[in-house]
């Protein structure tokens, strides 16, 4: 085989020019002709019913072009999961934030005007913020068909994990819980619609998944969604936040309608912290037993998942939970109830990891305990239960190839783990060092819509190439790295090759950009396809130069007879002269469906075609004097298949390691329970971490290749952020003591803990 | 066969709700970020030397971006058929509104203002504006590689054209000229052009021919084609103005990368009449050889064609012209000598009709002349002599079906030609009566490029179809039609088709909506991809509803078993169902290249694969105490092979007349000969015939059923203008026995011939 010239290399970027000059354009750019702004008026009270609302006041002020309220929208839904939100309330408000009107105006300065002289009528109601109190009977009713507030429960139970507790030796229970926290995306939600002269509403959007939009804003506009075009612009930042839909979506396109004019909503930094999904505050009890030896026999977990005001997509979330604590590690038996409770907050939705962080930070701080009790080094305790290439995992993953151990061993011997102080240390400043792993789908076939990917490469006569690109690219360097894959295939260089990504009219479907799948899925549509046009390149190309095709081969452009390479024809003749070239342009295109299985209603099935293992090292000192701690170094060995593009793959890493930390330490949403407010409404109140903050790092990429991800890739997107809270935790308990039980963990509660005679 | 159910209706035009509502975008409307106004400094001389051009005034204008002159371009020539035009002018200005500078601000005004301050030092040259006295020993050289200021001297000669009138019994000589005419488009030039984070430099432009302006932009710019993208927007006219390109594409494509912002300009009316294309005038020699029962035995046609100031497309205009005297008719032999010759004017171009409404002028009318001299009826004389199926002309068209016979007998009897008043009329307003006819191409294989159109269609999972087609619509319902023809390939309605036009990175591509080419190459290229569909779709449903492919037929977007018509599959479940199915679409493309001949040196091929008839009758009064011509009635009975859709068939044919009409009687380019200035340089001025102008019209479409034509059709684009002008002429003489010899007609003629004292 011929060495790689493209994949494994470290290309830069292929925006990265457009994006630090300012030229590529989001949204929030786009200049379109008679373009209106639209605006949102949300509910103050966190539970009210709606008695009436006055729009005619803001429609008389100049320039006000529609004001909208829930009545004037067709009453429909968004499907979701579990359809329970209107575009715009209708009846009751939900949350503080919740959608009331909306405004189209002639400027944003008119619009917002145009909101504080809408008069609504409320009756405030008592609401309710705590799920455990939710739960309750006699607590206020958020959604009228859900008893106790409950959206569903959820079970789960493999093997037998009554047996498996009774042949325990030891069995440990814990529990945990984590906080909110929102995505913190740069650039806030923004999007533009108009119907165009053909009647089609043509939506640009910063998103993940724009089949998902489509399919949502058809049905909220009631339309078929043959009348809903979404097009590609620039995103800053996804994270999972943008991977279904988005509300402002749906409210943009209903002012574009009622308005006949374009419309864009751009959400300010407050909107964008208080309104859109955030990561699901989970409670979870866990239940382990095990041999003294340290074999795990049997897991339970109850998780109780506060989702806030809308249902959006919190089941998949938690059935991810359930399937990521089934499969970490080897467990014969586990079992799993989750019960998700409405409460009068901002929602929960996708967020990187999707229920996963929340699951391992339970799982390796109590493995932790488990390793302190029964007296087994941590790292032994867990390359003991470590999974294996070719296991198959309580819920049925099938683990094709698994490089946990090998990163296990990389990030102890980074961190000199086996040298380290153990027991208890002295001195104010105390440091500590602590391990945790993760596994992680490339792909998940839970949706209804099925999972696949499709690319559609077009040649033209010229020898360049088109890519064409269903799934967004939010940041990701997906698009980037799929030029990659069509340059080794074709053997022709990055320049010549051109992406067209995110145009549901345009490009082949796609699944979307989300469950660490575009490398992987849409990686091995386009190597397939460039495979095939190679193909038809190298077939023109015999009959041209009257020789076999196998005695050619591609090189830049040319392509070049072996036996006399002063034979050659170019790529560009090779189209012109093709019998398949229509109108000049060669085409060829693949549709990949991975060999998975759809997820069952029990929650068993191989969803993914590959899965992905991350170790996670934290060093760490605490500040006895006063809590405070101190990430000193995170260390990462993640087992990425093969690393399509070291700089893309490394960036995903450091990415998700940063907002680890801050999932860890500091971020948090608080909202303010009497009045249901979000109190940190701003970027430097959830206390992000930024580039002062972050640690050295190091990071070691294990490349098992994959037998069926491209070139042997794994999804890398995700895993990085998982095992990080856990391993910052377990360092902490190592430097002192502390066993943090609840994310953030926070200073005071370090210093509460070391001086307990101040609390 | 099934009775068609979309073809030969009268379906009206898809645009037509967003054009009537302006909702329809065309280059003016575009909004792009950061846009900039370009505007050209023109020359005031018919000819001069630049010696200087200082612009430093001009730059210091505030809200001046970039100031261009010919020497800040690359210095590349157009390419056209002989390159002799740049962009910007270098060194020499060769007529009055030649581009002289350029500028790009951020208003319209200060763009203008700034025209102002620039100081072109010019030392005025001798100017010549006509072509017999350009073509004298000492005129003054307009281009200095062209000997005698000719172009090029273009020669055709077939059969035996000595022997052809050694063996007439007469021989007509007879002398014609036709003037200069601008197109008159209702959208005045306008592009715009921004190089997009790619580095591509997007183009949008009211185009017949993408493809052409896309090479010549990138040629002028000195970019691979490559980097050079042109795209759809709607566009108000073409008449072959815009079949080739534009000389502000360019202009506006040098700005914008210059600027490195978008920058549009949009010419003024007046620049739009007295610097774009123009119809050449010809003056024609013509001689033809007869017997005395009026069989055609030889002609000879000379021609000295006014060029203007630049090449552009004259050469094919001409050889076209040939080609039209040559098959006019039956006739053995055939001689063509044309001297086309450079003038110190606004250039002419590509024009509806491309050479034959000059040709036809004088063939028609000295036709009238030989049946007078003859004693033989006029309507006879054209039978005699009329092409008929089988025929192969003297050139090489290979003339399949031919209706001309059919369309002078609907003609005739229409206008009661045989009962008309022969001889001398009486009375102040004599009436007349006037025949002409014309052959023409369905698509001309005459460019380099090769001759070919392709389509491509993408059915959707709900069943709808996106067709890809890579001309462009200037208003001739090309669209409509194809869109048409895709609904009765695929019984699928029309709303549920969307139709893509023109963007050169993602349409196959076509050579150009130019020659009467589109409905009857697009269109069978639409038609043969979309049989190729259905037989997707069929094949596809056969093996879901296990039945035979023959059994099933395709009825409004259901897959029907004909023994069981419960039995039924959706086009979309057909779609989803198909391996052929890539990401929820389903492709199928075809190449049409129709079976023609590429014109060879000597201007012998058969260049269309179908050829077009007219019959043409006129009803004029003259009146004779003014000289003032009424056309009273216009009668056209056209060959169009099959009428696909008889609105637009119709509407092609009532705009041309329009037009002919024009031609024939008041349209004229007047230029001032002492200084080279355009004086008709607005609508009012040329005299365009506006609605109360137009007479009582019968229009009969006679239908051939072409066989290589989709459904039987052919072109209809042209040929309804080229013998508007020679029938009213006719019809002159008819009534008053003045014999035009000279386009416009004018009142004042006929007047001094009925008067000839008051002369």
């Amino acid at each position: 085989m011929e060495p790689l010239k493209y994949i494994g290399k470290r290309i830069p970027e292929i925006y990265a020019w457009a994006k630090v000059t300012g030229e590529a354009p989001f949204t929030d750019d786009l200049r379109l002709p008679g373009l209106l702004f639209g605006k949102i008026l949300r509910s103050p009270h966190a539970h009210a019913r709606i008695r009436s609302i006055n729009t005619s006041r803001a429609l008389e002020l100049p320039g006000v072009v529609t004001v909208m309220t829930g009545t004037d929208t067709p009453g429909i839904k968004y499907v979701a999961q579990i359809s329970d939100m209107y575009p715009l309330a209708i009846d009751k408000v939900r949350y503080v934030g919740d959608p009331v009107a909306a405004v189209a105006a002639e400027t944003e300065e008119i619009a917002e005007e145009a909101l504080a002289l809408i008069e609504v009528d409320y009756e405030p109601l008592p609401a309710v913020f705590d799920p455990c109190e939710a739960l309750l009977d006699g607590a206020p009713l958020i959604h009228e068909d859900r008893i106790n507030n409950l959206v569903l429960n959820m079970k789960r139970d493999f093997g037998n994990v009554d047996e498996g507790f009774a042949q325990s030796d030891r069995v440990f229970e814990d529990q945990f819980s984590t906080q909110a926290v929102p995505h913190c995306n740069m650039e806030p939600r923004s999007s533009a619609a108009w119907k165009n002269p053909d009647g089609v509403l043509q939506i640009w959007t910063g998103t993940q998944s724009p089949y998902f939009v489509r399919k949502e804003v058809a049905h909220v506009c009631n339309l078929p969604i043959s009348s809903v075009q979404v097009m590609e612009v620039h995103c800053g930042g996804g994270f999972g936040s943008r991977s279904k839909y988005c509300e402002d979506e749906g409210v943009t396109a209903l002012l574009a309608i009622r308005s006949g004019r374009p419309v864009r909503i751009t959400f300010t930094r407050e909107e964008e912290m208080t309104t859109t999904r955030i990561r699901h505050p989970f409670i979870l009890r866990i239940k382990t037993g095990v041999k003294l030896d340290g074999t795990l026999m049997a897991r339970e977990m109850q998780v109780i998942v506060d989702k806030g005001a809308y249902c959006h997509y919190g089941p998949a979330v938690t059935g991810y939970a359930a399937g990521t604590a089934a499969s970490s590690y080897r467990i014969p038996h586990f079992r799993f109830n989750g019960d998700i409770v409405y409460t009068n907050k901002q929602a929960g939705g996708p967020f990187r990891g999707f229920g996963a962080p929340q699951a391992i930070f339970a799982i390796e701080s109590q493995l932790d305990e488990i390793a302190e009790v029964l007296g087994i080094d941590p790292l032994e305790l867990r390359v003991k239960n470590a999974n294996r290439s070719g296991d198959l995992t309580p819920c049925g993953w099938a683990i094709t190839t698994c490089g946990l151990e090998e990163c296990l061993e990389k990030v102890s011997q980074a961190i000199n783990w086996k040298e380290r102080q153990k027991g208890p240390k002295e001195g104010r400043y105390r440091q500590g060092k602590g391990l945790a792993t993760a596994i992680h789908v490339s792909g998940s076939n839970v949706f209804p819509d099925g999972e696949f990917s499709a690319i559609e490469l077009k040649m033209f006569i010229d020898g360049r190439v088109s890519v064409y690109k269903g799934s967004g690219d939010t940041g990701t360097w997906a698009n980037t790295v799929i030029t990659q894959i069509v340059a080794e295939e074709l053997q022709l260089p990055m320049e010549s090759i051109r992406l067209i990504s995110m145009d549901t009219e345009t490009t082949p479907q796609s699944l979307g950009s989300f469950a660490s799948r575009v490398a992987f899925e849409d990686g091995n549509a386009a190597k397939m396809a460039a495979a095939q046009l190679k193909t038809f390149l190298l077939e023109s190309a015999a009959a041209a130069l009257q020789v076999s095709m196998d005695a050619l081969f591609l090189q830049d452009g040319m392509i070049v007879y072996r036996e006399d390479p002063s034979k050659t024809l170019s790529y560009g003749d090779s189209v012109f002269r093709s019998p398949r070239t229509v109108g000049h342009i060669l085409t060829s295109a693949y549709h990949y469906v991975p060999p998975t299985v759809r997820l069952t209603p029990k929650g068993y099935a191989n969803v993914s075609a590959a899965y992905a293992f991350s170790a996670q090292g934290a060093e760490v000192v605490v500040d006895t004097q006063t809590g405070e701690i101190q990430v000193k170094r995170l260390v990462v060995a993640q087992d990425v298949g093969k690393a399509l593009n070291p700089i893309a793959v490394e960036g995903q890493i450091e990415g998700a390691l940063a907002q680890g930390m801050g999932y860890a330490l500091t971020e948090e949403l608080i909202v303010d329970r009497t009045t249901g407010k979000v109190i940190t409404d701003c970027l430097d109140r959830i206390m992000l971490p930024t580039a002062m903050d972050i640690p050295d790092e190091s990071i070691f990429l294990v490349e098992t290749q994959d037998p069926e991800g491209p070139y042997g890739a794994k999804g890398v997107g995700e895993i990085g952020l998982n095992p990080t809270a856990a391993a910052i935790a377990n360092a902490i308990y190592d430097a002192v003591g502390f066993r943090p039980h609840k994310l953030p963990i926070k200073a005071e509660e370090v210093y509460f803990f070391l001086h307990p005679e101040k609390r």
